[in-house]
């Protein structure tokens, strides 16, 4: 594919295609390496392992339970299965990556169905799930049991520290579950302020899906239980779900990575950095505002189809609404103020041309 | 945990617990490390799962379609899902890790059930599958679709390449697909002298679960469908089956080292030869003659539980069947002829005591 | 329950709340009783149920596959489980059956997303579907594979014979299949004066679930496939779906006997014609216009809360929207015109009191 | 089929080959049509549901829930989602309906792994269940979470009340649930001369499949929990098992007639004692002695080739061990001597001939 040449052409070139795209971090890398010693248990009984658990325990509250996966769909889903019975219902917004980039896996695996939420923010609110809960009891109908919320939404957009712990009020005085998708939690928290552990565990969340991947690591994902006792039969879950790492020391290290020196924080905070920046530059250029509010590491902007074609040429995106020539361009761990202004100078060339 | 702890204080020691417990390999890592480069396109669309790919083609012939995932039990698992329908029956050995150590994520992912085959040595013959086809056609049952057979088996064992041809032949004159968990694939093949693809490809074997994490690797698997129209929804069942990683290239990289400069053959010769040393060095213990064949890079022995607490101080490793005292000893890519002396040396002094 | 009472006060009276709520028909118990001599080869090998396949083969064509089974839920989401693998997507009015109130039972046992199109009508059009075909080919996104329709609809709408040809040509195009919930299809069938095969068979639809419960049977529902290679595997799922009566003779003649002298169009006439008069009186009375075309058996009116609360007190029927006062009044083979005069005599005495 | 013709060639035939083959009791007829008038709420909140659900409760304990169903698969296999989650295990003999009947209902629907014990009779024992639960605790082992009894076995044969006790006991005191298959309780409750309730709720069991089509019905099963508290999701659970009726007073009465006037009783009783006059006819015949103890309505001997060919020109009957020639003939509520003392003619005639 032309487009990934680029990238080997000898000069290896930044995307601002995902945050998937980025390699992973170097103390990440250094951390593996270190794990890469002798023998250790399997399957997470090993002292690596144990470490990063306390490291999470740290973060996250000295009562949480942790697990470690391999991939973020499978830390939702298996939450979703953690949570639920197959008669249950997930609320969701309706462009959650629950709902909309995980080829059905909730609905197969945990049975249940998924109620949506139309929302042009990718934020739900209390009123949504209200407006959800009026088949409560009638056996032809499914029961709602988690509400999953995105935290930065696939948009970028953050909840607030309020509107999570509103959220969660209302849930637990419905009976149901309150679950983050947090694959970008780190953004959010590096744009509000706020700590890991206050955006979830001191909001009232149940149930959190962890990243990692998607800021820096080579690949590993954690779900984490604010209540030990929905916890009780993860181990199993997880198993059977077929995300139980053989050699689990390798996913640990890369997560306690993480929150080593707060890794997590300065990764983020470049990436929002870099995506302020790119803002304000394309600001700049006469009709490229962008078209949402900028939070975190997203910017989405309309650009014309023949600036789209010739930014490509160095700069790999993707154009997210290809009726009004929205893109959605995601900064990184690794992007750097070059690549910003190389990509502003490339689209105030072409625009307006 | 007492025994773990040995692996951390100082003079990180090996097992013969488990081929799971090892590090991985240095050419492995340095495989990794070259990928970790720029950005590459995720889920699988980049460079270097590509040339990957090319790699296990050249291997296991230009017309297979291979699919990298994260565990072992995955491949196993989705594999079955791509062959089968619910109503369909997989048959198998009672031991194989499919039915016995994969907490029931067959049953559970594919919805199928498993026809089980009692046998010492994890290998199951033609007669077997025969025995369990009487009900075909018979709506009150489920219907056999699968044969799986494991290579080596969890006893170290192997099918010669006749046995495999002929449970082919009679599997496909009979509707049945074959599938291979090739976990321990590659002392199979080391053992018996005989190439991958002459191992699956030419035997007539439709889908192969291709392991990587138990010889060397940190954490990479794949599957291998023979036939491309098996592998046409694959894609999809991988991600719906949670095992589609984001950053695809360090997975394939993974494997792709394995198969560079043959490191699987350097690796699987050299655990299989520490194993014969080992079972060379019991038998030379009067009463530890070994109780199984020794083909690959497993020692099964009866030794004495006061003997076992003794090496234990040491040398990690299973006991397999408590009644007997009869223990499972695992070679590994990283055992010396030290830990397989040091092992000989100590059981020496105990036993007979 | 105060409404139930009524029924059983020693004058058994008739509702206008639900087709299920009916007796069934003297000619179905007669068709049971002739059935209920001797004995009989269970789970479908009988001289019954081959005789009532026979007769809907009559009527749908001699190609056709037809099932029997015990409930419409099953019907529904045994026919989804025939044409989909999990990764797949089926196309539907949000209000249809399968989505709305069978408690999510296509999710749990087929494994596959409802992707939904909002409709006032309950029917769904042409570009409706297109519009969800965005994603094909996307290994992140479910693959759409079943269209399923409702005839008549929730709200007792049918489609016309050529929206239905238009509809199956499209798909079939799209490499999508169709799928007719024909729990109400008598009535639709009777409303558009055209035969059950004309308006399945000969429109290109490829499976019919067949109702017959809510047209004057005691409970019994048939799967019917088009083509018979979608039909191969029914039987296993049938009875992995628990849909399987041992007892089959007595399904069998219960769809037979709907079949034998036309009994159907008989029923499904008068249902429809009582659905008219009731539409009419209703009209007569200043305020009560339906709000909703009436094809069939079904009458949808606006009646002020406390008309509601008095009739009631006599017939049973539903609120449909509680915040309008909309109701559902639904006629069936034995409502009456005493029944519908009845009712239109106490609505007239309330409203606008 | 000629076999099948036998019975409607102007003088409707008895087998021997099922129960489930046997027509509907003329009280079960009459309850049927003596609930056919008027309008009824359906799927259960109607008065004749009322009342077979308080007849259920006078024979089983007021504090039971009962649950109807359309099929014996059904209830089994939504008993054991009932009570399991999809890492859990379900303990049962290897010839138990849900293994072996079923055609994988229970893999498919609970997603659980049935953990067998081979058994000539049918029954296992405390032992049996022992030594099953080694792997408690163990993530890469599913868990052992119910004990699935059949009674009367499918040999006929009956666990005593004691031996119910003793594994109800064990079983609780370890975690598990017992749930009893009772498609033929009436038949074991008949042979032992003790009450459904003594049989059952008595036992400490936790969860009954309670049968009816195979003793008279035209097709109805139940669903008993014992202890409320399990069944708080069923009706759930039945809806999306699909076995919801909409019509559901016609199952309620159906049962409700075998509660009344002992009716289960004196069909029970009448069919036992033909298979103990069959029995005791075939004592009398050279060489036909039964093959295993007759408790209930089931005999099963050993019939020489050309005697089973010459027997089932008149009367069918199955046989259940072709090697050696071992059948098994099945009596009902409406076999007669006649029929039995026909069947041992013919057999006298035949063999030794």
């Amino acid at each position: 594919m032309k487009i990934d040449n680029l990238v080997h052409d000898g000069v290896p070139r930044n995307h601002f295609a995902s945050d998937n795209n980025s390699p992973a971090h170097p103390e990440v890398i250094e951390a593996v390496l270190s794990a890469n010693q002798g023998h250790a248990l399997a399957y997470g009984d090993d002292y690596f392992t144990e470490r990063a658990t306390a490291k999470l325990r740290e973060v996250f509250g000295s009562s949480c339970e942790p697990f470690f996966l391999s991939t973020g769909t499978g830390a939702n889903v298996l939450s979703m299965a953690a949570l639920t019975r197959s008669h249950h219902a997930v609320i969701c917004a309706e462009n959650a990556h629950l709902n909309g980039a995980e080829c059905g896996a909730t609905e197969k695996f945990a049975g249940v169905k998924l109620l949506t939420v139309p929302t042009r923010t990718g934020r739900i609110g209390v009123e949504d799930i209200q407006a959800l809960l009026g088949n409560s009891g009638d056996q032809h109908h499914v029961q709602p049991r988690v509400v999953s919320l995105t935290q930065a939404t696939d948009f970028g957009l953050c909840y607030s520290v309020e509107e999570l712990r509103r959220i969660c009020d209302f849930a637990h005085e419905n009976g149901l579950y309150v679950h983050m998708d947090g694959a970008r939690l780190y953004t959010a928290c590096a744009a509000l302020g706020v700590s890991p552990g206050e955006m979830t565990r001191d909001t009232g969340l149940d149930v959190l899906s962890l990243g990692g991947t998607k800021l820096g690591l080579l690949g590993a994902e954690a779900v984490l239980f604010f209540r030990p006792e929905l916890a009780a039969d993860f181990a199993y879950i997880r198993k059977q779900g077929m995300q139980l790492a053989s050699k689990m020391r390798f996913l640990a290290v890369q997560m306690e990575a993480l929150f080593t020196n707060d890794l997590w924080l300065r990764l983020a905070d470049h990436a929002n950095a870099m995506a302020r920046l790119l803002a304000d530059e394309l600001r700049e250029i006469p009709g490229l505002e962008p078209t949402r509010e900028v939070q975190t590491n997203m910017v989405y902007a309309t650009i014309p189809p023949q600036a789209v074609e010739h930014i490509r040429q160095r700069y790999l995106f993707y154009v997210f609404d290809a009726k009004r020539w929205e893109v959605r361009l995601v900064t990184n761990h690794d992007t750097t103020e070059e690549d910003v202004r190389g990509f502003a100078e490339m689209a105030r060339k072409t625009v307006g041309q």
